[in-house]
């Protein structure tokens, strides 16, 4: 790939809202003008690529010429509407998608075998047992069948779990093994572990209510790794207390940040993380690294990967 | 299978250290007698097959006729010697594989999401990221690979690490894409999480120790679901102090059970639970399960699964 080569007779100025990609996306293209606009857009700027999407710089961006905003997410509930605007819109698809399936996973081992409170700080009142569950035999249910949710399926069947997956459209399993079905109802109630991996849209939202909570097996474990519009959070919290839900592994909430106080801080059966599922800092390089490889795409004048539709897909 | 005619025909009589078996080993052998002997041996009692292992009540027993004795469990070095020299005598081997390679996932799950910290119980200084790591790409050493490690094995290369395995004869691996070994050295200087799954022996005994701890990567998450003996604990304390080993998720330790007040409950490092890997109560039918296959060969004169060996293996 020559992308490189191209880069050099390019005029093309990037505007990037992260200031730890500069030296990588430089290093890639020593040629191309990258403006930190991490502080703001410096007046008179003109760029026609931004790496970015959130907060007021990407949004001041998107008026100083960009065509095409790569998001360094996968998710677009949380950019602005100015930046949505863009002529292209590339989201990281894919980008996150080892680390999060691995969230789900850790949270599901969590669950089964009650960390942390299988973990002794004194002596139990007795060795040689603990109450503990298994994945194995236990039946996962993916609401949502994206990349995330197929990884996540992938390692469950490795685990002889039964995995059933929900998706918009009435489409055969990409993998082999996994039972599809078009009706939450039944994907609620034939599951152990409830996994949210679906995007945040008018027909996600608040599909985990109180009717739907009311279909479900006993002691179900459920994780949302998607975006908290997709629980009706009061509803979760009676299932909680009434023992209908057993664990919630949460890594997204309404609203976000959680202001100090909010009942799920101190919920014994929320296991809260801060939209973190998707591992922090060492992802940046992979979303860069996915945006330097479009960059050279777009550079040549080849098709995007990414391409977000106007329906939010 | 007419195991349960040929039961009919039989005089055999079995002692039962294991109340909660009783109800079980009786529905499926009806005309079997099934002496509980759990509170202890009857006086005058005489039975050729136990179902047992520990404690005195199974030592009775073998002064009382008996032939084969069916471990409920997998390990043989709590096994009095009165019943390791049993006429014929068999583990549970397998029966806990399941429960247990999904101890050592939850825990390889937990260190790279830093849980239990990672889970808020206020608000974080910073929303959207947290610090994790991955399991793919990273390696797993087996040292042992018994049905508890080929099963990790399988599971870890779904989750696309890397996984290297030593055993005691230098032969190929049942797996595509392990890569065998049959140094430690070379195993514990290559691997992020090292898992122990190997029996108490001889050859065994300390293999961790401060030695070997000297060539591990910085950070390496130790996991022992073997035995204690297998780890020089003031090694390990050291080695935890100094960094070289993030965590250690240890279900077996030296003495079992472990003092009150032993540093191993206080270490923040160390992620303890008390010799219940295999997953407690549940275990109990899928042991009692395999012993009634046992007994239905044993009745019909056929050969036995898991017999052991005078190595212990």
């Amino acid at each position: 790939m020559s992308s490189e080569r191209v880069a050099q007779k390019s005029g093309v100025v990037v505007f990037c809202d992260l200031a730890g990609a500069l030296a990588r996306i430089r290093s890639r293209f020593p040629d191309i003008e990258v403006i930190d606009i991490s502080g703001g857009v410096p007046s008179g700027a003109h760029g026609e690529v931004l790496f970015g999407g959130w907060g007021r710089n990407s949004v001041q961006a998107m008026s100083a010429g960009v065509q095409w905003a790569q998001l360094i997410g996968t998710g677009l509930d949380g950019v602005p509407p100015q930046v949505r605007a863009a002529p292209v819109l590339t989201s990281a698809r894919g980008v996150a998608a080892v680390a999060i399936s691995e969230y789900v996973i850790a949270a599901m081992g969590a669950f089964v075998r009650d960390f942390p409170d299988n973990w002794l700080r004194e002596p139990p009142e007795s060795w040689f047992v603990q109450q503990a569950g298994l994945l194995a035999g236990a039946t996962l249910g993916l609401f949502g069948f994206g990349g995330i949710a197929q990884r996540v399926a992938r390692i469950a069947l490795a685990m002889d779990m039964s995995v059933v997956a929900m998706r918009r459209r009435d489409l055969p399993s990409p993998i082999e093994g996994v039972t599809m079905t078009t009706s939450f109802d039944d994907l609620v109630s034939a599951t152990d572990h409830l996994v949210l991996a679906a995007p945040a849209t008018d027909n996600t939202r608040q599909v985990v209510n109180a009717e739907t909570l009311a279909l479900v097996r006993p002691g179900l474990h459920l994780v949302n790794i998607a975006r908290g519009s997709l629980v009706d959070q009061d509803a979760l919290r009676r299932a909680l207390d009434d023992g209908t839900v057993g664990r919630a592994s949460l890594d997204v909430t309404t609203p976000e940040p959680l202001p100090a106080g909010h009942w799920m801080f101190d919920h014994p059966k929320v296991f809260l993380t801060p939209h973190a599922s998707w591992a922090g800092q060492m992802q940046f390089a992979a979303a860069t690294d996915y945006f330097c490889d479009n960059l050279a795409r777009f550079i040549a004048g080849e098709a995007l990967e990414g391409v977000v539709g106007p329906d939010g897909y």
